[in-house]
């Protein structure tokens, strides 16, 4: 089981703070945006008496509400094809298990989100992965490449759109590359869209929504970005494959219910005005024209501008990503400030891809910001390993 | 994957219902005892703004504060030997997939909690079940049963105290047989003790107690039955084994965090009062006797004393449990009543046995039981597959 490379850094960090080093946390997908009021406030006015054990398929009058929000987002379900999951962990966990058994192989484009690892780790199954590069702003590998590596073992492609690490929104059409991959080698796709309501660049366009791949495609959503309600661990798996859903049902029966309180936050947090999700996405995309203009301004660095998600993965001029990470913690500071960044190298499944690169979570607020691209900008002219930019 | 035995008879209840028929829940360990008020107060006052991710771990704050909760229950740990997790079931969970290997084999004195199916699957790993015996009360069958059952594959005994489902206790020289056998075969050492506080017969001895033990016991805990908090999902991961928490906790990172509202729950259930179980102890006890009286007063009918928890199995004079208890759902009712029972098949590892026996949670006020089992008492005159008692 690999260790998680965005929190492997945690005890240097703490450390750091320990010694009075106040650190910008640039690392984890931890927004600072506020919870909206009103989910929360449902949440204090609960009126049970018994914390009871939910449906396992989580309350069916939140699911009935889901169909409404994803109805909003252009996608048609009904309320018996959502299951509530712990997290968006859990639906890719229910994911994996319900369609692949041990030995299988999922195709995903790198680099990806690393937890992914984990879960294929817990199903047993293996990873293959597909590299997509920060030259070519990290956009769909070519069907040929996917083709290379499926086998007789291959079940399935992973996409997450908008792309969790690189920020990359995919395309309609790259969206219908994948569709033609999948069905003709009878692949599901695992669609990721934690990131659904945070598109810069383009309109986002769902799995769910290729024509013909209703037996193919498995989404696995979450609230945790949509409302900033990480703590919440409330997410979805959502298919129209029926044997999938019956199947998933088993796993989710057998760990009994996804979290009561957060249920509660997710639903209200359906009424919430049309403009909220304007107002937090005019926010990160004012944060991401700072971290990429800051970044690219520094000699020897390049950032691909991200569409979507809140996370860029920039190349720097320095020997080891990790290294680097560890160092900033570890023996820098300026103005008793340093930054924690997550080192590409955990993102990447094929050894060595990624050295140079970092992935920044753009979580702060434009001034904290500014300061953390003060520190960084800092960082790489004194970082003894540097190299010629 | 297989179905939930407790869980599979809901589309029949949801109809019966629909009818218009009072249904009586026997079937699943939700217990009507309210919450208690101070801990879901604790919830409805929380400060934060934004619900953030917690620890991987858990709340520190809330791992400390359980060291004081284990201490009142003699066991004695520090905060970094506790990952609070998703639930017990997410305990189980990480304890199956830290110490086992895919194809390693567990064994378990059946019946057993059938959710174990379920991890076990999800862990790829197989489960040998040891047959315990309603004649004998449901105790330890005897150490050379657990011999005969282990081979080069077998990892960990898996054992449930107070029992769920029979609800029996197991003694102190009980709790040694095992500790001779992990020793002797170096297994590790699983004890759910979820339902700790609810012993009748006797006192509670944990196996965390049991004396050069440490590497091998891991602890699978839970505040679901405690404070009657199912829906709040909390549970821990207790060893003083580094090199299991270790691999749990890289589990744990991968699903990110376990929900934060109910740790808030969780760290102020610790403050109740010290008569806090007294009371609830007391209710489950009456609740007890009321059963198995009226279960043992019933012809053809057997039903051992539980020492524990708050099920007890019953023999019935039926051909069939899991027609009988669909046939209770579709097809009777007294007074426009009836009960809904857990077959006990689905407790049973080894195909045939438990058909004539049922789990009972009692999980209803007095009167409620008395309801239950004068339908049960009724339903078993007109059942069409009795049998001679």
């Amino acid at each position: 089981m690999p260790s998680s490379p965005i929190r492997k850094l945690v005890p240097y960090a703490e450390a750091a703070k320990k010694k009075g080093v106040k650190v910008f946390h640039l690392n984890i997908g931890q927004p600072d945006i506020e919870t909206p009021a009103k989910a929360l406030d449902a949440v204090r006015h609960f009126d049970f008496k018994v914390l009871e054990y939910s449906h396992s398929a989580g309350n069916e009058s939140y699911r009935r509400k889901l169909v409404s929000y994803y109805q909003q987002v252009g996608i048609e379900v009904n309320y018996n094809q959502i299951i509530i999951t712990t997290g968006g962990s859990e639906a890719i966990l229910f994911g994996f298990m319900s369609c692949l058994d041990a030995g299988d192989e999922v195709i995903i484009p790198e680099p990806f989100y690393a937890n992914y690892n984990g879960f294929a780790v817990a199903a047993d199954i293996t990873v293959r992965p597909v590299t997509s590069y920060i030259d070519q702003q990290f956009a769909l590998p070519a069907a040929s490449e996917f083709e290379k590596a499926i086998n007789a073992r291959t079940r399935a492609i992973v996409i997450c759109n908008p792309n969790n690490p690189t920020g990359y929104l995919y395309s309609r059409e790259e969206m219908e590359t994948l569709k033609k991959i999948c069905l003709k080698y009878d692949l599901y796709l695992f669609a990721d869209e934690a990131y659904r309501e945070f598109c810069y660049g383009g309109n986002h366009f769902s799995a769910m929504n290729l024509e013909g791949m209703d037996q193919h495609v498995v989404l696995m959503d979450t609230i945790s970005k949509r409302y900033s309600a990480c703590g919440g661990r409330i997410g979805a798996l959502v298919t129209r494959n029926q044997l999938v859903l019956d199947t998933a049902m088993k796993f989710a029966q057998a760990r009994l219910s996804p979290p009561s309180f957060a249920q509660i936050l997710g639903e209200a947090a359906i009424d919430l005005p049309a403009d909220y999700f304007d107002n937090t996405k005019a926010e990160y995309l004012k944060r991401r024209n700072i971290l990429v203009s800051r970044l690219n301004a520094m000699p020897g660095v390049y950032c691909p501008n991200p569409g979507g998600a809140f996370y860029a993965i920039a190349r720097l001029p320095i020997d080891d990503a990790d290294k680097f990470c560890q160092w900033l913690l570890e023996s820098f500071q300026y103005h008793n400030q340093t930054v924690m960044l997550a080192p590409a190298t955990g993102f990447y499944g094929t050894p060595g891809l990624g050295k140079n690169e970092v992935r920044l979570a753009y979580v702060l607020n434009g001034e904290a910001l500014h300061t953390a691209m003060d520190c960084l900008s800092q960082a790489l002219l004194e970082y003894p390993g540097k190299t010629k930019s």
